[in-house]
């Protein structure tokens, strides 16, 4: 490919709704232009890398012997009514009537269709197992959109579904997908972990995400540098508390603190450390009673170390709060502990409540909480010498970085990571709710074994960008780079030296399949080299008049610090090894 | 690949609302499912023919400079306001509103989102000429989706969009556009042909469809198969009547004819040639008075001989209806000529109204037009010694077989085709109303002078196969056959010599990047075959132990009607050749 012949339109500042390092520089070099909210164009530049995107995934796909197919971005309601999501997806789902009046979504996700399909086509055991995938243009009417590909409205996936005959064939393939994806994002040349993930209602432990680690990720992952553990932090569980309680040691005290309304505040008042405070969280559940009508908001306290976050997906599993919570109102707070926020605690209730205690906190000894009277806590408070053992103890929190690995093999460690693909067993849920079977080797009708699994295909260049950038611009792995290979020729325009050198070195590395652009524009060289460097293509090479009439060209790697001089007549197997490496 | 990795699905019977033989081979061999009224799965098979077709487009868009993007499916109403399409485009648009209540469209082309592209990124003449294109869904919600991928709402279309300074400049891009769709066309392996078609208020011949010749074929095509004229039937002119209007010869008659309302059943009953009779259509325009509200409507009669049809595009080109016109209705002739449609005519007149006869007309001596009156005819009418001359004279008709070519180089001829691929010189149109301007070499701003070209990608395997079938089923060209060689071999689970030689050949097929399908899943020889001719793959080699004991396999070409026995040392080869064929 040519400069000239192609489409570079680079920018030398991102427009000012741009807020993340990725975001801009596709806008600057011009991979993608916006067009609405959430809604770009992808332009030439940025196509070329999706598309390199889309063939690795397509590939690796096939290998693993799932079969592409397409269903319709735009799907009749009827189908989204059977599962129940045309209502409980809410406003993300995007909505239409055509001119009859009928009802249609555009496809965030296939589930739906891909069940409808497998219903119609697949009518003996014999059939299975099957894998169907798309690469097709999704949307979801995000609330609020940003952060240019990384969470757009209109977007493109690889959404794929298997279905089998039982749960140890569903189990095979969820493994065939979970490796597929290694193979995959190993050939991105991206730094990745593959995490656990929540499976929520399904249960067990067939659901992983594949993130891409970089410091800007919008998910705290955890793993354990000394062993395979991964997992995102909604997952990730903490190892039950090693020591016993220790003996209290100090009298229960009520500590005038005013003013002080945070576990951080109390500690530097106290001079003691955050993790000798226990923060009271006020949880609600609003019961249904026995008539069908709502039986009063029932009250919750949660009690976790002053140093720990509450990890929802956790505290969802508690009994009693597993079918639904919220937190409280300051009303309902102030009516049920006479006090506000910020001073409350389980011990001195005016009325009862469910006290619910992290693991952390049901070891501790001489712990400080709030004393439920505006500007107080109480100091060296002890389970069972001064307040009953508490209802229920769980495991409520994030893991912190240095907890131990819950396989016993180590410490975590955290970092940041992009959510870019997700394997996920489905069982039976839309199976069922479609009522989708295969005749069984008895001859009875039984309900498909589902898995789905994604990858965000216009995401991954995101990701790559905010893992893979500096102070000039992108720097592409050179799997999903536009150009893998960009020639720089000096004054081609006035030296046919270098025009037959350039042109040359194009046209052998085109036959050797290397995907190598010629920049031809006729920009002087600091233009030019600045617009490859935003862009970031990883391979340069440099071609001047001077350099040629000592024989030698310049090579440079997008993360080389300086030019490498090399013989013009062993510049192409130079590039070629480069690549290779 | 092998059959058994890959899905094949076919049916016995195609479902009963499949009217055209292009949806029901497409049902019947498993390339499309249906989702709901012109919205369709892309099974496996059919995504390989559509991704082959995409590959030659996109081949040879590129190699004609072109420049691959993609726009959003979903489109801000804003763009499509500023160019007035929002309402103009009626019910067909699909129309969204998000969950913030603004109005978006899916859209059925792109020419607001590529001139909005445009304004923003082609700021200097130096940055011409330009031509983006995308492949792309697109959705027209059509009033009665019909004929499966034919006419179908959610389809795939390759869009392109050419940008230059001047006329001059957009009619070379036209050019190279409608050379490229030469060699794509050519390369499809289909017959097809370029036609001129009508350029509406743009004018000029730059308007061309592509079109692939079938008996089943919704489009008139026009051509003179001793020169190059070709054209559709809205635009191929009529060449002017060669010889001058004869003398009268006979008088004026007032003929019965009871219950006869139609020329054929006038010329029937008087036993005289069609060709010698003139029917009259009445016409309604609906001026606006000077006071800027409806005038009262307009009639106009027009002529023409009994054996040709009314031509809409030439009729909206006569002065006086070039603003809009209608049929009139029932109730307006009846109180305009005192009679009913049948029996209507340019003489005896009760009021005046607007005459314009059909260039055969206006040479017509001793014709026979309605009286009038009920149940009558006027026989041996003449202009000028019967009735005045007509107001006006004009190409009013279409062509038929036998015409003169309006070159002169030979009579017209006509065949059927399906329209799977446009150009279109758009001029200013787009660039103006939106006000999409670029520097030109003064530094002035100066409007885009543009041209779109569509292929249809979705509809041309349709078309593909409405022109090529037998009672079998499909017959693919090789270009974009889902798979271009089938083996069937025979007994492969029994036989170890038929599967080492049927999984040797297959090896050396795909090492030869020859698409080719081993069916491996152990169906009976009949329904093996039955499949594949069904399915449409051109090329067949079946192998069977008893073949192989005599070192031979049989090959067979879908359209021949015998097998050839070729040695199996020879058929890597024999096919190769037969493909190049």
């Amino acid at each position: 490919m040519k400069a000239s012949q192609f489409f570079v339109s680079t920018l030398k500042e991102a427009p000012a709704d741009a807020e993340v390092v990725s975001h801009k520089l596709m806008l600057r070099a011009g991979l993608i232009r916006k067009l609405g909210a959430g809604i770009y164009n992808y332009m030439p530049m940025g196509l070329r890398v999706i598309r390199k995107v889309e063939a690795i995934v397509r590939e690796e796909m096939n290998r693993a012997g799932a079969v592409e197919c397409a269903m319709p971005v735009v799907q009749p309601a009827e189908l989204w009514e059977e599962t129940g999501r045309f209502e409980a997806m809410g406003p993300e789902l995007l909505r239409i009537q055509d001119r009859h009046g009928r009802q249609f979504v555009i496809q965030p996700t296939s589930e739906e269709v891909v069940t409808d399909i497998a219903r119609q086509e697949l009518r003996s055991y014999k059939q299975l197992p099957r894998n169907f995938y798309q690469i097709q243009t999704k949307f979801r009417d995000e609330r609020r959109p940003r952060f240019g590909l990384m969470r757009g409205r209109e977007f493109i996936m690889k959404d794929a579904y298997s279905f089998d005959r039982d749960r140890e064939g569903a189990q095979k393939s969820y493994q065939a997908m979970a490796q597929a994806y290694r193979r995959i994002f190993d050939r991105f040349g991206l730094r990745y972990r593959a995490v656990a993930a929540d499976s929520g209602a399904i249960g067990g432990d067939l659901s992983e995400e594949f993130q891409v680690i970089a410091a800007t990720g919008e998910d705290a992952i955890v793993y354990c540098p000394t062993s395979d553990y991964a997992a995102n932090m909604e997952k990730a569980e903490s190892a039950p508390p090693a020591r016993p309680r220790p003996a209290a040691t100090q009298p229960m005290a009520l500590t005038p603190t005013p003013g002080k309304a945070t576990c951080a505040d109390v500690a530097e008042l106290l001079g003691v450390p955050l993790s000798t405070t226990v923060k009271s969280l006020v949880l609600a559940t609003d019961p249904i009673g026995e008539d069908g009508t709502p039986a009063g908001a029932q009250l919750w306290l949660l009690l976790l170390r002053g140093d720990h976050d509450m990890n929802e997906v956790k505290v969802s599993k508690v009994p009693g709060l597993d079918q639904g919570f919220r937190f409280a109102t300051q009303a309902e707070i102030e009516a049920h502990f006479g006090c506000q926020p910020g001073y409350l605690g389980p011990l001195r209730l005016r009325k009862p409540v469910r006290i619910v205690a992290d693991r952390e906190v049901a070891v501790m000894a001489d712990w400080i909480c709030g004393a439920n009277q505006p500007d107080h806590h109480l100091t060296g408070v002890n389970w069972g010498r001064d307040l009953p053992e508490p209802d229920l103890v769980a495991d409520l929190r994030n893991v912190v970085a240095g907890d131990p690995s819950p396989d016993g093999k180590g410490v975590l460690a955290i970092e940041r990571g992009i959510e870019v693909g997700h394997v996920f067993y489905l069982g039976t849920k839309y199976s069922r709710a479609m009522d989708a079977t295969f005749l069984n080797e008895d001859g009875k009708p039984a309900h498909f074994e589902m898995g789905c699994y994604g990858i965000g295909v216009s995401r991954l260049p995101a990701a790559a960008i905010e893992q893979n950038h500096d102070e000039r611009g992108i720097i592409w792995p050179d799997a999903i780079a536009p150009f893998t290979v960009v020639l720089c020729p000096i004054g081609m325009d006035r030296s046919e030296a270098v025009r037959a050198a350039a042109e040359k070195l194009h046209g052998e590395l085109l036959d050797a399949r290397v995907d190598a652009i010629l920049d031809d524009r006729g920009e002087r060289p600091g233009a030019m080299f600045a617009d490859w460097e935003l862009i970031g293509v990883p391979h340069r090479v440099v071609l001047s008049e001077r350099g040629l009439k000592e024989g030698q060209v310049e090579y440079q790697h997008r993360r080389d610090t300086a030019a490498t001089k090399v013989p013009l007549e062993q510049v192409f197997s130079y590039v070629k090894e480069r690549l290779a490496a």
